[in-house]
């Protein structure tokens, strides 16, 4: 047995980060073996831990197996050796054993040095051009690209629990659960978005129609007008049902003030998509004064880009839709550049998407009534994650609320 | 064909209250024949409609099965016999054919005169008693009780659709959805408690521990303080946590006002147990003074009846708790006699149980955070349910503040 | 108030199909008045009914509130005047006051008689081009299309109740519950399947990935073998995770059959999508025998259309995903046409798509884990919905079995 | 701050169980500081681990907060000192200071041992007894009783993660998802019934009425039958749908082979009722060769423990039933004592009871078509439990089909 091992060591916060753990984890799972040849805690909480270990299989294939898994948790072979790369041999198309990407924090070990990864995302792959590397999907690969292949001579860094304060994402502990103090929590979100944006921070939101339908329009609408959002990232059924709401004040034909039903209310939401079609474009219809409200007309009004991607199930869409999805993950990308805090509410489509382009350091809140929708967005391998299970129509007003408070 | 056939009748608001298109369904579902003999439809709004039909079947049993079905639906045989009435051979059991109720207006045809039958239920067995007939569960059912049998000479009056007014319950129409405007709907509901307070009806509330963990409490305590609430029926849960927050000031150990956890707060919740075995009883911890806030200090304050039902899953259970389910039905049905709205905020259990108590015309106002809840729940045959997806912590906030609104 | 008001007529099966009883609640429901002038019920269930009604509204704009809602019901106006037509003045953009379409059978009065319009689908608009009507989407708008506008000269047909027999729509009466017989409801869906392909009709498949997660592709697979299925409708992520399945054996990295982690199995998803960008396209890999097996490869065997519309969470995507959306949207109406039973499989996405795109009477079958996914995807208006609420993993193999039994 | 300080102590799979990890994660959650004096992780996988740390808090009050907190991970107090003892003044009172339990494994520290507290359960209390220690509840508190008091001298060993072999718990690894290859699943769980069996563990089910419903009655019959089920823990629901399933053929009405209505079926479910009382009890009416098959025959057939318990929301209730609820817990206890594995089927209520009541070691497998209920089901701080998010209807049969195949 002896000849499938491997050395292998991982350094950082391995306790409180729960990476140790996870290492053990994966070794046993796949029924492997491992000696701790050194461990080193660190003493206080501030301090690094560091472990070498011996990984043991019952064949090369399992060793391979679990060093596949133990390297993604963050350790390193303890003998690094130089990344391997090979020429993608057409556009779009990746080597066979390309090495596909986490979204954690990714170095490379490449002529004699770590280099760091940019742009990380999951599910991609690794493109070295000259001393830089990035992190490249699968359809903008260019034949003759340099391309990460196998697992040598990559590291990755899991996020560290964040440690620096009560802030909302330590006092939940990345749980989610409809069985919490709603008012408590409106509360400490709005802390958590003023002492962001406070300090510069980029936000961004993502947001279904469901805000339009239960009442939150007006909410988002002034979060946007009063700065805390950074970009808008949706869909077609959001533009349509905010512009419904702010020119016919009915929301798929209910006049939203008092719940009677408008004349002809059903066409509504047709008569929206008209106006847009007939203006040209929402920024067109905010110029000639056609729209003057809304979370559409806020953004047009301070400039914040709002991306709305299409879907198969679109109505319409908008001529604002980007109705080539490819295109529109492209625009998404660009407006989550640098995001310290994403907001999605009430859309799974969206939301996953934005999931997918996150680095796994950056601050994600969740709010949907549906659990199952929460936990599935949660599931990110992340401490930096937020689920609130709760009604957007009563939640987002309570945060605009303690919003104002905290400004006075 | 011929010989297996039966006029039936029926009147009132065969058309808006959907009563003729049941009976229509009803004999195709079960492949019967029927033709029209007569028909009168009210001219206006407010006329009762009239119809008398011929029902066919292929043979006694497949007849038998229809009728059984349309009786329900309020049809009566045109010929009207005499109930059949048959002595209970022992305490607690029932003759084998004995009619079994529905939860609508029910008469019966006894010695040539048509009686209501009092204390209507679902799923219940009728107890004639001199010239009065009354719906009696199994378990009250003496030796020697006289028990209606078959279905001949019983009469049923499904509820009619509301109309008298543009209330919650015409806006909402019977449904149930996550995508309203919650704060229109908390409005809406406000209105609803407020005129029927004014007019001096009756309401209950039905209610789980989820109000407190969601920070609901204050506003139960304050729709207890303020008159609305003339009695409460919940668990042992809701008692616990909400004497937990009133003494401690935490929800399961954390801090309700500021998130923080409390010193051995995960025993908070066995205290509070403890110190109300400690008193003897509720009513005795806020004579001596050791409960001074919260849902049960109102009631106990205002002498509002509050009926703790006892379940398998309970801690303790408290003193207060009627660790009996068949007493604790009894009370529940006390509580909920003559009613005129009933609200189930957040408990599937006595929910359930507190539907199958209620006459079809009590209006029920269901606020859950989960869907399914809310669908089951207002699976009653009625118009007057109004289903509520949302966060109570948000929402009965809300409409707390809505009511004060009312009020000025 | 006498002024205000219109005399209507309706047709059909008006009480079993409810379409009296919704034309009367509708004219309440906006606190109108109504007088039946004349009313002739089918005697026989075969019989059509007959009903002429007065309406009062309280003014001019109330009146034509309740005419809305009513001609969407089925009643038309006593004196047919003639269908309005106006010009659009450009590309995509309708006349300010279009007819907005609903998924119900329509008629428009053009030339002194009815004509029938094509394509109904929901939301859209009807253009008239010589003695024809079609329904059109707005981006499918040219300049100079004469467009219906207003409510005048339309006639609608709601679909009736159906009474064909005792199929699985009338057993279960377009509701949804996951408490209810599985085997058996398993059962009446393949009688339905198969009675409907002996008959010749056209079964479209809508899904989604979980069906591969739950281990139900071969279920799937083989009935588009066995010639069950005429057309799939899906996105990028079912064909990605059936391909992972059939040339890997994994589903997201885990092998499904013995549930062991595979080596590398982390990246096999990605694996998949560069396999097909490496053969070009799924029959590529078909063709050069890289793909042998699944749900991909029976379409392409068995020349079986699939569209596969692109969405913003897409990974890769595919080279035979259509990443417009619109053009997408196209690609999917052209497979529904004349389709007589749509299975909607664990996709909301898709599944809401398609629900657009269909007219009122083509049978829909929702299979999905999540009550409130069915619940919505139910909510189109028509009986010829049912929603199952099961596992699929576990539910489309006992189709499968119930299948091959009324083969022999 | 020096002065705020404890000195602590932890053994066991530190890493692996993520113990050490715990411990750190509460200090800091409370803002504590810990300096690691000591660390020795065992070398290889079967070795234990040691740690010893100076725990600081900025007074006394935070020290206690966090010392509460790491002491129910595990950790001890280095110096151990006599556990804290306190007589009960009355019946049904704990001391004010009373130590609440967890479900862990618990020592105390009496006479200067270590003596096993029996019978662990979550939130109760501890009673001495010459040199035994109990777990009891606070209604069988009975006064003078020796009930342990304050954090000192109590010892808690929380489970470790099973490493046994590649059985269903390890596989799953305590995660719920709905998106699982079911069929493969059911094999697993099949596979762990009959090794726990076949080394003569003893298996309860606890169970809902959906499992009658949904048609997995018959399916539950025969694992009584084939000597699978050592107990039935259930509420009068069950029993009822299971009688009228097994008397009539129905299911609330509806013949379950042939999904026809039954004549008269709304009635079956109090005809059902009706009998039992008519008998006397469950096991009278097979005596009297009344009921002659179903979940409750095989029961009384085979003399398998069945408890049902009473709740708010039961008709009738049966006769079998148990009444008072705190009589009922004593009964469900009974049964549960010394079980390996509980299945939880379609049943909150009755689930969530069961798990108060079960030390954190005994394996428990959730099956529930609600993915909420899975989730809060699995919640015990445990790495035994297994969560399933599938139809009952279809699961329990697979699991039967894939006994069968081991039994050969």
């Amino acid at each position: 047995m002896a000849k499938y091992q491997q050395e292998i060591e991982v350094r950082g916060h391995l306790i409180d980060s729960s990476i140790l753990t996870k290492i053990f984890d994966r070794v046993m799972d796949l029924e492997g073996e491992f000696e701790v040849l050194e461990i080193n805690i660190g003493k206080k909480k501030k301090d690094e831990s560091y472990a070498r270990l011996r990984v043991q299989g019952k064949s090369q294939k399992q060793l391979d197996r679990i060093l596949d898994l133990v390297y993604r948790e963050g350790a390193t072979s303890k003998s690094q050796k130089e990344v391997k790369l090979k020429f993608a041999s057409k556009n779009m198309v990746m080597p066979d054993n390309f090495y596909s990407t986490t979204n954690n924090r990714t170095q490379i070990f490449y002529k004699n040095s770590w280099i760091q990864v940019e742009n990380m995302m999951m599910d991609k792959c690794i493109v070295v051009k000259g001393n830089t590397a990035k992190c490249v999907p699968i359809r903008d690969v260019k034949k003759g690209d340099k391309i990460v292949i196998g697992e040598t001579g990559v590291k990755i860094t899991p996020p560290e629990r964040p440690r620096e304060g009560m802030n909302i994402f330590e006092f939940m502990g990345s749980s989610s659960s409809s069985e919490r103090p709603t008012q408590h929590i409106a509360k400490r979100v709005a802390e958590d978005l003023h002492r962001t944006k406070k300090s510069g921070g980029k936000i961004v939101l993502v947001g279904g129609p469901a805000i339009v339908h239960t009442g939150a329009a007006d909410a988002v609408a002034e979060l946007i007008r009063t700065g805390y959002i950074d970009g808008i990232l949706a869909g077609n059924a959001l533009a349509v049902h905010d512009i419904e709401y702010a020119t016919l004040g009915t929301s798929l034909g209910m006049n939203v003030h008092d719940g009677t039903l408008a004349v002809r209310g059903h066409r509504n939401h047709m008569d929206a998509i008209n106006s847009v079609f007939k203006a040209g474009s929402i920024s067109n219809m905010v110029k000639t004064k056609k729209l003057k409200k809304g979370i559409m007309y806020e953004c047009v009004k301070r400039k914040i880009p709002f991306i709305l991607a299409g879907s198969i199930r679109d109505d319409g869409p908008l001529p604002d839709v980007i109705t080539d999805v490819a295109e529109a993950q492209r625009k998404y990308k660009e407006v989550l550049k640098d995001a310290k805090i994403v907001m999605m509410i009430s859309t799974m489509l969206h939301s996953i998407a934005t999931g997918n382009m996150l680095p796994a350091d950056v601050k994600v809140i969740v709010v949907d009534i549906n659990q199952p929708t929460v936990t599935k967005l949660m599931d990110r391998g992340t401490w930096q994650a937020l689920g609130i299970v709760s009604d957007v129509g009563a939640f987002l007003p309570l945060v605009i609320n303690q919003i104002k408070k905290l400004k006075k």
